[in-house]
Order: structure tokens, then C-alpha cells, then sequence
């Protein structure tokens, strides 16, 4: 099973009796599986009925079908600040993973306790790209960009309360970010930043001389 | 000369005197080229006096050395929606040259003339990333995203007036984009968009054995 | 039946009863159709029993009486971004229905998959006036604009999530349009596009010998 | 002279030496009038010595040519709240007459007043469309649109201080008006509502048989 | 009973029986008649099983015991752009009653039917204070202000939908009003404009031998 | 000479020639003087060249003719919160003595220094009417609306930096006020306050037997 | 028991049984007590079953085990605006208690009547630190702050409606604050005023020579 | 010389001899150095004409006097993301040490390089309170706030752009801190974090037998 195999459904806003009409019209074609996202548990619950779906409850993400193999130039990590990120974090993470790619989990390593963040040193200088979900103040993405030499792509979450302003506070941090190297998506949305995770981390090389084997990177004067 | 090697200094709020001494100081400890953003010609002025400066008064920036070879995995495409976007675009262009990367420029192809933009699909689909860049409505991220198959990166401009609040109305248009495979940087930042397309461009592969040579795509179900 | 003849109720914060009583006062005093807008299941369920309504769940909006003739200069074209742009959508087919406009549907044609929307070319160019309607970026209307010659009346949704802001996105990015001749109406006023569409496309010609039966253009320089 | 013969070059961020030089392009090419919106006096000054300029240095707005005939369907009216919303009106009028309208002016009839505008109220009704420009509260919209049986294009206007936040009061104002038959332009943007309102003036009837010579209403109910 | 003899509760937080305790106590302490707002039915059906209770269910407002006599200097008239304005209307009005005013109601006079609200001129005229409560666009307040030469207090309400964001647009409007003689309270304040009006009618004259027959006033130039 | 007398002219965005003609036309007509406001400096002085100008440069407002007698039931106060309020707050003052109103002025009686304010105890009960004006946090109109027993109208004012953001902090603050008997106009609007407390001061009575001598309260509970 | 024994769940976002599982665990580990904020009655009544918990639900607040000694270096004074306010308050009332502080509660003393506020002077100038806790306009803050010689933190509450957009309006107005000493946080963020003020109660002195048994103070000037 | 001793002016919209008046009649009336913040360099220039003022060019910050002895509990460290937070950091540090506080400048250690704030833990381990300046994503504070056991007051600075919007991106970054004893004060404001900063470093202790010679900390569990 390769990349382009998987479907997508975005499940916001269709009735669970659409979503199974879609799925099953998807397993018909071919064997590909078939990613759902925002489902709700009365969705997965007839699609249950009569497919054989994995449902992420957390994420609310369901799966039908096989994963494909993991086909990536290298790893996906996936890190977030606190533990109320993990449903959009397991979003991004499925997402990633049915377009074929490992994926690293480094969850609630949130910028108040910094050294617990610093302990993933390693995994973080390894990733091909890095995924870093954040709600209230979505200071990781800096902090992660800036310890990283690979792409950042970052998600804003609305966790919080008060003037987190529904994931804006995060998500003009993010925006803001004073490290190079990072990328915002739209608040919650761990499906894009999945998606663009792994279309990185599957570049078709059109210069096959320039590949490399070391990151290299820009010296920065602040 | 390679990526790793380039010197940037972000040119706002640093006065003349203090951009000439450190563009110096990085000279003299190497041959790397400078790239100075955000400079005013006053800088310049000072600047060439005393170091080979080629300076670009559209987009404000300097460049002191010589460009890297262009090493990068495949071509960056950078499309802007409208003439007014050339000075971030030329950030954006210089700063990914910089960075060793070959830039293929597409310039004026905004959504509201569709068929011109179109007529260079065959450079979107060549490409390894592309940078859209667009102020006002900042629709041409979504066009862009929905007809390549490579990662976008989204610069929303502060181009137009009125109810575009300074590039809102762009940056929230891109951070909505309904095309998958579309991350966006901050407001006017060019910079930030052709460093991360440059990563993107140059990303050091860990498995070698996946690396393709053509791309494949999700199927998308609307 | 004419235009003039159709009567309009707002039943938004209306008490089915309330919205029971006007319908039929309207009804007794002539025969002219009634449209009812923003209408619950409740409404329906209630003025069904003593009229003989028809009601369109996804719109929430209810029709008593016969439809107009058709008795408008050209067709009215709809076209959305997404499926879940369909109940304003039909708000506003159905209000130009009951003022006497055929009506050309053309949904789900977002401009993340832009071929899609210009297998529709034709429609877009034989249109009196189009309605653009679409969520999340919006960007629809500039494509639209672009391509038609007709004027062009957005609809932004509330579609969408995270930064869309309840439709603040497409609203913005509509009011930014970089085509000439679209103008907005307000998020989710699809009956406020259908009326105004139903408006330009029965003009009442004042100078009959300035009619004109094909259309020319501004040439517009980027 | 026909409309699709004009020219239109938006003057903003185009240095003098451009704009003429795109003027004298367009003029080379054939015999139409040239608009040039947003254009400086420096700029003006640097046309108009070479070319037949007129300029109106209210609204910015720059012509080269003749106006072409009067061909549309009928008059459009142009109202404004105040003497300060004249260059927006300008810009608006000038526009329209490029494309081959009658305009016809109904300045400073601020809401304040009502009776001023009530003064006008055969010209509202007589119109084939009307442009409403106004800053601050933006009231001029909904009476106008109340009283009118035509189109309205509402413009609102940056004129104002403290809460009107550069037009988002007025924006906001006609976006909700209650009156129907009224869409809205850009914050400002004269030229876009002058288009607009010349293109429905000039609709070319796809239905002939179905021209009305006069107008009939929807019978609202509040 | 005169005016400084009520007593006001603000019920919203407040749990039924506290809000019967507290009215209890007031009644106890004198005869004065206590005004409850903000009052849900379930805290009205407490109070009534021990207390005469008048419940004014549209407005959530109760009031215990007898209104006083109407001592103010002249009527409050009290207007609404439509009737979904009515529950702010009538927490204004009963405010306003129960501190010993007469009140004048004008329902449903919105701005996109102008005449209508023209027939109340002379209730306008008349009246010593005028309330407006306005949502949507909220442009009532300024054409009222127009026309009449007592102070208007202006009240928007959260009443409209979309770019309405819950009665900013009306009151944005309804602080940059063209007219003068017009000042504001909170979103959906029917109290406290009540409140206000009543004071005003009420001023204790402090130089009786200025106190006016007659209005005059000031001709303001735009 | 009364009230009614005075004429207005507000000078923003006129041009001092625009000025110096309109007020000249006003005197001609009577001997009512006239009010400028938002008068340039330029303007004063090409108006003082051929009029008795009196000129305030703090508040930019220009006086021709006398002030009228003082003929109002009672006094305005007008309090400030901070000195660099007093342009506004001149703004007012002079609009209600060109109004025939006595002006007692108190400022700089913030609240950070509650004691100062409490000092004027004596002026504030003996007001008919007071207008509070204050930039930053505005908070001086609950004080001043709690202590006092007359109409309180608040001008919030675009004094402060970072988060006031123009003077939203204060007007936000003011629309809050928990204490009855206050409402708002527009950021920096003096003029409007001063006009509104004229007003007030000068309502002509329809019901002269219920003319009070002294207030009377509504007790409120918290 | 000393501050540092106290351990703190954040129960927003967990669920009962996650919350007891934290619980038990921190019981087992050591005596210190434990702090639930944001902890539902559900969860409230789990955790009871297995453990002395004593819960208070205005605040949402649970405590397992003893208070630790009051140690701080003097007492914490909570003051709020209203009773509204009162959830919060306690949250940051059993906060510093929880960490060894002694609290004094001075509820619903509001601007608007500030003599109630005066008549709790003594206890303003003997406190260590004050907690100003306020919705709506949030004045107390600026009023605390100008009478106290003590630190202030302030925590602006979401009480209101309308334009307190949710608590903008009076986060805003502290962040303005005009009195010196005054610092923010989150809005309705009780739990971090009392950490807050627990660390400037239990300030562990570096230089003992400096230490002063009174206060004195800056002269500032207006 | 004590705390109390000093004397502040708040320059921004004063004149330079207004300040200069200011600032002699403080001399003549004591010894008290005078802290003059927002200070142009002309009303520098004036005053040192006179008076013997040391001027901070960068900080627009002016004192005459000698600095008082530094007689805190302890050290306050004030530390910044980037060089452009200079001004903000020295107008914080002047503040403190003309209030008797001895500074430790900790500049240029954002978050994007987090090893070069981790090289200054001891310096921030030791601090008796902390001021922490950034603009942009501001996440400093919570970076700070993590690694310190001492009270953090984060000043936003309007450093940035785009997205940034005046520092509000920062402010809310700020107070959506999840570290514990972050406390926030207005955009910009070095002057009022230096006070609190001050304030902290001099509270004078009620109950000396509980002032304590090391931290001991809250366990929080995320
Ligand atoms: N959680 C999500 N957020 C945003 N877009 C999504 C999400 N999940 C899926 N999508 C997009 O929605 C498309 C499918 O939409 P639909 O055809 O409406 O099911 C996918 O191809 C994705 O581009
Ligand atoms: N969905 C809608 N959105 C906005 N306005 C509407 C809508 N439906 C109807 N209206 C307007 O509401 C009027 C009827 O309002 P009412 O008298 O309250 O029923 C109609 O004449 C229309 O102008
Ligand atoms: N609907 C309302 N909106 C705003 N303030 C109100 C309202 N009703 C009463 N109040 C105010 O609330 C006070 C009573 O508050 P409380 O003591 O909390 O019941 C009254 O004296 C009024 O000042
Ligand atoms: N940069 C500043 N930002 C905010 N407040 C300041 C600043 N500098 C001084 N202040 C305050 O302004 C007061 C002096 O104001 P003034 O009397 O207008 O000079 C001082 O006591 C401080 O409370
Ligand atoms: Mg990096
Ligand atoms: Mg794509
Ligand atoms: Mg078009
Ligand atoms: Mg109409
Ligand atoms: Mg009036
Ligand atoms: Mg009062
Ligand atoms: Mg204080
Ligand atoms: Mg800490």
C-alpha cells in the first residue's frame, strides 16, 4: 500500500448514514483505506456495523482498513504541550500515519518544565519534520523550531480559557514565531498539519545528485 | 559554497553603523555570503562603501558575497497574486537563493485572472515547494494548493486597504485554505517563507531507500 | 404570479404559532406564495397541519403557494464551495424561486480543485448574475469574478472552524476581492443574495433602447 | 464609444513613471479612455505632460480620453452621508461614467437629516441603481435601501474617528442592514462600486421577452 | 410612592430562592415596589408562591407591589427597530415605569421602512427622553436623533446574526451617530437605559428660573 | 442670546479657506456666535484675519461672537481622569458654554488617587449633569456614576498606549460601568458630551408640577 | 506542613476518574494536601467515595487533607467587585490557602459605591498583597492599587455581558491601570492570582539586612 | 537615600518645559533623584541645560539625583528575548534601580536559541523577582516562569510585525502562561514592571518570624 492509496472523509457536518455511504462506496473502489476525521461516536458506531473501523475516540478519527507501509524519508515527530492537545495531536498522528510514515509521540512536554522537553533532544534532532501542537501561549513551536533542524509545522489548539480566544493567543504565537523554520496551520487542525508533514517527509527528489545525508544549517544573528 | 554557510541579519531597528560592523565581523571570520533583510537604503549606502554590497531596493534587501551553488533536492516556485507582492517576493526569492536553491519566479498570476495562472502549470507541478504569495483576499494559496502536488507555503501580504486590516483578511484566508498541503508564515514575511521552503528544499534524507523519484497523491473526497 | 406577489417571513426568534398566524393572514388576503425563512422543524411541523407547506429541512426554509412563473431576464447561477454550504445555498435558490428566477446549481466547486470549476464555464458565462456562496477562505467569489462577466453577489459562510471565525475569513476575503464586480452580503444571508440576484435580474428597463444582447468588458491592467 | 472600450490602471503603489507609462501603452493601442484610480498629483503631474489629463484631484482619479456615450439601461444615482464621503463618491461617479452611465449626484444626505434625503425621493426611485457612500454610522444604507425598488451597492467609508475604526463601523452597519436589495464593496472602494453598479445598468438580457417597464416589489412583512 | 422607592435586583447569577429571600427582605424593610431583572421563569414561579408577583415573561422581568405614581417632567418614549428588539424594550419600559415614569412605546419602526416611522413625528416631538433599541445595523438611533430635539439614549441589542457579532455592529453604529444629542449603554441594556431616562426626566432643577417651555436649538452645519 | 443661537462648525477635514467662508456666511445671517471645532491652527489664523476668533489651541476649537448667557437649570461638572485629557475635556466645556450651560471644571482626579476625587464630593452632588472623561482604563465614570446623583455621559479618550488600543480600554470600560445612570459617546467625542449635557441641562418641561427641587434615589442592592 | 507540600490538579479537561487515579496516587506518595481547581461536582462526588475531600462547589474547588500553617510573611486580601465574582475569588482563596497563607475576603465592595470600599481601608494598607478580583468595567483594580502600598494582582473576570466581550473589557481596563503596583492575569484565572500572591507573601529574603517593618513609598506626581 | 525618595514624571505628552518645570520644582523641594520616563531627546536637551540629567537615549529615560542605595531583599533580573526589547528593558532597570534596586541585565536570550538562556539559570535561580520583556510570541515568560521559584512580571513589547499587531500577540501569549507566578502588565510598560518589580523586592515584612532564607516550591501536575 503506498501514499496516494488513502481516503479522506471529513466527517464535520454529514450524517453518520453519509459517512458509511461514502466509506463503502471508497471500499468498493479498492482496497485503500479510508481515514474519517471529526466523526462522531454515533458515526462510528453504523459504520461499525457493517466495516471493519478502528475509531480513535480522543481524536474522534476513524480508520478503515490496512496502514501502509512506512514509506517516509524518515520520522515524523509529533509533540504537544500539554495532555488536552492529544486529540488534535492523534489527529495529526493518524493522519501521518495512514499516508505512510513512522511517527514519534513526544506528548505534554509543554515550555514550563523546559528540561522535560530538553530530555527529546535526540528524538527531535532526528526528525525529518517535526509536528508541534500548543494551545494557550503555543510557545513550543519556538522553543522546538530553535532546538530543531528540520521543518516545523505548527498547531495552534484552543485549549485554554480566558484570553486564549478559542486557540488566537496560540495561534498568533505561532505566527510570530522567532525561530526560522516554522509553519503554521489552522487552529485544531491536526489533519493539514499531518497531511504537510508527510508530504515533506515524502518529497519526490527531482535532483537526485543534491540529496543529502547531514542537515547543514544558516547561522543567524539576532 | 554551501546553505549551512550563509550569514542573515534582520535589518529593522538596527541602525546603519551597527549593520556595516556586523556584516564586517562575519566577513572577516569567513567567506560566507550575508544576506541583510529589511534594509534601508541609508544602510546600503553605508554598507557598500566599505564591502561589495548588491542590494535590492525593492525588497530591501543586501547580499554581501557570492551566491551558494544551488543545491537543492528540485526547484522553489514563487507566484505572487498581484505586482505589489514583489517586495515580499523578492525576500523571499533572494533569501531562498541564498540558501543554495533555484528559484523559478511566477509573478501577477492572481485568481481573479484564472487562465493566467494556469498557463503555468507545468511549473507548479515541476516544483519541490512552492511559496504563494498574496495580500487582499489571498485566494491564490488555496488555487495553488489544489493544483500542485507539493507542500505550499502561504505568505499573506499586507497589500490592499479597507477591510484587509493590514493582511488579516489574507492571513486568515490562508490559514482556512480548503486545500490540503498549505502552511502559512507571518504577514510580510518573506524571509521566513523561503527558509522554510530552502528546508523543505534541502531535506537530508534518513531513509534513503523510500527517497521517489515521482510524486503520488491522496485521494481527496469532496 | 409575478414577483411583486411573493411575501417574505423572518422566522428567526418567531413562535411557530406566530409564524402559523402571519402565514395564514397572508394567505387569506390573496393568493400570492409565501416564503418562510430560518424556519425550525417545529414551525413546519405546526403550519403544515392547516396549510399545505413545503418545507426544506437543510435550508430550514418553507414555501406556501405556487411558484412564479419564470419571468426574469437570465438565469440566476449558485454556485458553492463545499457541500456544507448547501442550506444557505438553498436559501437562496429557493428565495429566487419564489420571486421568479430559474435557478442553475452548481455545488461543491471550490477552487482547491479548480478543474472542477471550469468544466462549469459555460453556465458561469450564461449566467444574468451569479451567487457565490462559500466558507472557510472564501476564495471562490475572486475566481468567479474573474471568470464571469456578470455581476457577482458573495455569500460568506459560517462554515469552518479554528480561525474561519464564525465566517469572518470568507467575509473578509470576499470584501477584498481583487475582481470587479462582486459585492457581499452578510455571512450566511443567502436569502439576502437571492433577493438582491432576483432584484438584477428583473430590472426594469428605463432606456429600452440601450438593451444590450451580448456583453463587453472593462479591460482591467495588474 | 462602448464600455468594454475603457482602460482601467489602479494607481496605488505604481510610481509616476509606471502609470505613464502604461497610460501611453493603452493609448498607442487604440482610442479608449484610459482611468487611472488612486493616482498623485506627482503622477498626474508627469501624465499630463504628455497626455490630455483630466484630473480630479478630490477622489485621485485620472482620465485620458473621451467619456464614452451614455448607454445603460437607465440613471444611476450616487448618495452620499457627507461632504467627506465625496472622494470615495468621486471615484464611484467618475468610474461609472467611464463605463458609460448617466450618474447622478445626491450629496450630504446624512440619516442625521432625514428629510433632506426624503427631498430626493424621485431620483431614488426613478434610478436603474444607486451607490450609497457613507463613513461613521452608515445609516444612509438601510432608508435608502428602504425606500428604493432598485439595487443599492452601500459603500462604507473610512470618514470618521475613535469607534468607527476606519470604516469597520460602517462596514459592519451595512452588512446587517435590514433593508434587502442592498450588498456591500470594500471599505473605500468607489471604483469597485461604480463597476459594479455600471454593470448592472448594462445588463445584456438573455430573455428578452421578459423586460419589465416598471418595477414591482416583494411585499415584506416586519 | 415616588421614585427613590424602588428597588432594583439584577437577577442573572442570582438562584431563585436568593433572589426570594432578597425581595422578601426589601419587602419587609418597606412598601416600596421592587423591580427583578433578568429573571427566569423558574425564579418567578418561587417568588409567586409567596409574593404578588407581576412577570413580564418576554422581558425575564418581575416586579413586586405597585408602580408609583408618574412624577417625571414630561413622557419616555421608547422605540425598537423591530420586534425581536421587544424583551430590551420592555426591560427598559418597566424600568422606567417602575420609577415613576409614563411611557410612551413605538415598536417596530425600523429604518428600512422609513415612513412608518415617520407617522410617530409627533410622539417624537413630544417626548421629554427618547430610548432606541436597535440590533443589526442599529441605524434607528441616528435617524431618530435627527429628528427629534430631546436626549436619545440608544441601546443596542444583540439581536441579527453573522457580521451582526452579537450587537457590535449596532453598537458601533450607535456610538458614531451623525446626530447629536445621542449617547449609548451596553449591548441589550434595557435597564439601564430606563434607568437613565428616568433620571433624566427627573432632573431636580437647581435654577427653576431657567427651566424652558420650549425647546430650542442649535443649528449645526455639515 | 439663547441656546438655539449658536452655530457649529466641525473643521475636520476642511480646509481653512472651507472654514473662514462658512463662518463668515453664519455671521452675516445673525449675531449668533459660532462654534469651531477640530480647527487647525492654519485655520485660526487665516480666520482671525478677518474675525474676532477666539481660539483654544489645547482643544483646536475656535470661538466667534459672545458666549450666550448662562441659562441652564443647573451646572455641568466636567471631570477628567489625567492632564492629557483636558483637549477633550476643553472640547466639551467650551461646546456647552457656546450652549448657554455654567461649566465647572475638575481635573485631573483620576482614580488612582481616589482621595483627590472625593475631595469635589460638594461639586459632583450639586451637578446637574457631569461629564466624565477619561483615556486608559476610563474607570473614573463608576466612580464618578457611583457617587453621584444626575445623568453621567462618559467620553472614553484615545489617551494611553499598548493595550488601550485608541481608546477601545476605556470605552469598554465605560459601556461596562456597573453603576447606574451613565452613558457613553464616541472615543474623544467632547463635543458630542458637551452637546448631549446642554441638553439635559436645558430640558424644557412638559409636566411643571412634578419639577423637583431635589433628587431622589433608587435604592439598589448588591 | 509547609507551602511546598501542597500539590495541584488542574481538573478542566479530565475526567473523574482520572482525576481520583492523580488523586490517590499523590496521597500515597506523602500527607501534603492536594488542590483540584475547575473539578466538576461529578468528579467531586467520585473522588469523595475513597477519600476526605472537602469540595466547594461556587468555586468548582476540591481539597484533599489539612491546610498547611499559615506562613507567609503577612495576610493576602481578595477583594471583588461583586458577588459574581465570588467562583473565582475562592478558587484563588483556598489557592493561597492551600499554600500556607493567611486570606482576608473583602466581597462585593464595586467602584460604584467606593465607600464600602473606603470602610475597608485599615485592612488595604495592612496587607501583604491584594487580589482585586472584577468583571464588567474592572475599576477596582486602578482604585485598590492608588490606596494600597502592597503589590495588586489583578484578575479581570468574564461577568457581564455585551460589550465585556467575555471579560475583554475588564481585562483590558487593569492592563491600563494608571495606578502604579498593579499586575495582570489570565481572566477568571483565580488559581494563578493566589499562587501569585502566595510567592510575594512567602518572598524568601536574599539580603535580611534590607529587610523593613514599613512601607514607603514613591511620591509620584500627576 | 530611600525608596520612597524618588520622584516620576511621565514624560509622553508633556512639554519640555513643562518638564523642566516639573522636574525644579521636585529639586527645589528636596533631594529626591526624579525619574523622567518617555522623555524626548528635546525636552533632554532643555532640562540639561538647567539641571544635571543623566538621558538614556534608548529608553527616552532621564534622571537627576544620584541613585539611591540599593536596600531590596534581594536582586531583581530583568531579562529580554531580543535586542529591540532594549528600550522597554532599560526603562524597567532605570526604574528599579532609582527605587533602590540592584539590577542584573539579562538581554537577547530568546527562546528560538534556549541554551543561551539555560547558560543563565543560576543568575535566574537567585533572583528575588524577575522582570522578563519580549515581543512577538513572547514566550520568554513562560520559559522564565518554568525555570524560576520567584515571582515573573512579563512586559509585552510592540516589537514585531504583521501579525503581531501591536504587541498584542505577546500580551496574550503572556497571560495564557502556563507556568505559575507569571503576572503581566500593559504593552510597552518597562516603567510599571520595574515598580511592581520594586514593590516585590521591598516588601516589608508584617510577620518576620515566617521570612524565609530558601524557596520551597508547589508540586503541579499537568
Ligand atoms: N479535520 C480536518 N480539518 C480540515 N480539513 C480536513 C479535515 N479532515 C479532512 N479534511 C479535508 O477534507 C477533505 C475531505 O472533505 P469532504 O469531501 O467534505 O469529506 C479532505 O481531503 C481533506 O482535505
Ligand atoms: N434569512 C434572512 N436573513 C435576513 N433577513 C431576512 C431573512 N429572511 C427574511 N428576511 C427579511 O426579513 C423580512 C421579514 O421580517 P419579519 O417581518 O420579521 O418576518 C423580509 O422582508 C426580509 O427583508
Ligand atoms: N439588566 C440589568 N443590566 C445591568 N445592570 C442591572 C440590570 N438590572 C439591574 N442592574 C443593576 O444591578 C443592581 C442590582 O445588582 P444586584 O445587587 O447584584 O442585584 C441595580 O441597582 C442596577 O444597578
Ligand atoms: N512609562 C510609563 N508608563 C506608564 N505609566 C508611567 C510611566 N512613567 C510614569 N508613569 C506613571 O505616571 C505617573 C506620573 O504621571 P505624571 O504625573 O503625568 O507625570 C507616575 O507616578 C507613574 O505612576
Ligand atoms: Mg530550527
Ligand atoms: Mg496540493
Ligand atoms: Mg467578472
Ligand atoms: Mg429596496
Ligand atoms: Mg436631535
Ligand atoms: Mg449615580
Ligand atoms: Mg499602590
Ligand atoms: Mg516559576
Amino acid at each position: 500500500i503506498r501514499q496516494g492509496a488513502a481516503e479522506v472523509i471529513y466527517g464535520a457536518g454529514k450524517t453518520p448514514e453519509q459517512i458509511r455511504k461514502i466509506t463503502e462506496a471508497f471500499r468498493k473502489k479498492s482496497d485503500n483505506a479510508v481515514l474519517i476525521t471529526r466523526m462522531s461516536q454515533e458515526a462510528a458506531d453504523l459504520v461499525s456495523a457493517s466495516l471493519p473501523l478502528h475509531y480513535n475516540a480522543l481524536s474522534k478519527t476513524g480508520i478503515v482498513g490496512e496502514l501502509p507501509r512506512k514509506d517516509g524519508n524518515g520520522k515524523i515527530v509529533i509533540a504537544t504541550g500539554g495532555t488536552s492537545d492529544l486529540p488534535v495531536a492523534e489527529e495529526a498522528a493518524l493522519t501521518a500515519e495512514i499516508l505512510g510514515n513512522e511517527v514519534v509521540r513526544i506528548y505534554d512536554v509543554g515550555v514550563a518544565g523546559i528540561h522535560r522537553l530538553l530530555a527529546y533532544s535526540e528524538d527531535l534532532m532526528s526528525a525529518q519534520v517535526i509536528v508541534v501542537i500548543a494551545g494557550m501561549e503555543g510557545a513550543l513551536a519556538s522553543v522546538v523550531g530553535g532546538l530543531a533542524d528540520c521543518p516545523v509545522i505548527a498547531v495552534p489548539t484552543s485549549v485554554g480559557y480566558g484570553a486564549s480566544f478559542g486557540g488566537l493567543s496560540a495561534l498568533l504565537s505561532m505566527l510570530n514565531s522567532c525561530a526560522s523554520g516554522v509553519s503554521v496551520v489552522n487552529i485544531d487542525n491536526g489533519f493539514g498539519a499531518g497531511y504537510m508533514a508527510s508530504m515533506i517527509n515524502h518529497v519526490s527528489v527531482k535532483n537526485p545528485e543534491n540529496v543529502r545525508m547531514q542537515p547543514h544549517h544558516l547561522h543567524e544573528h539576532s
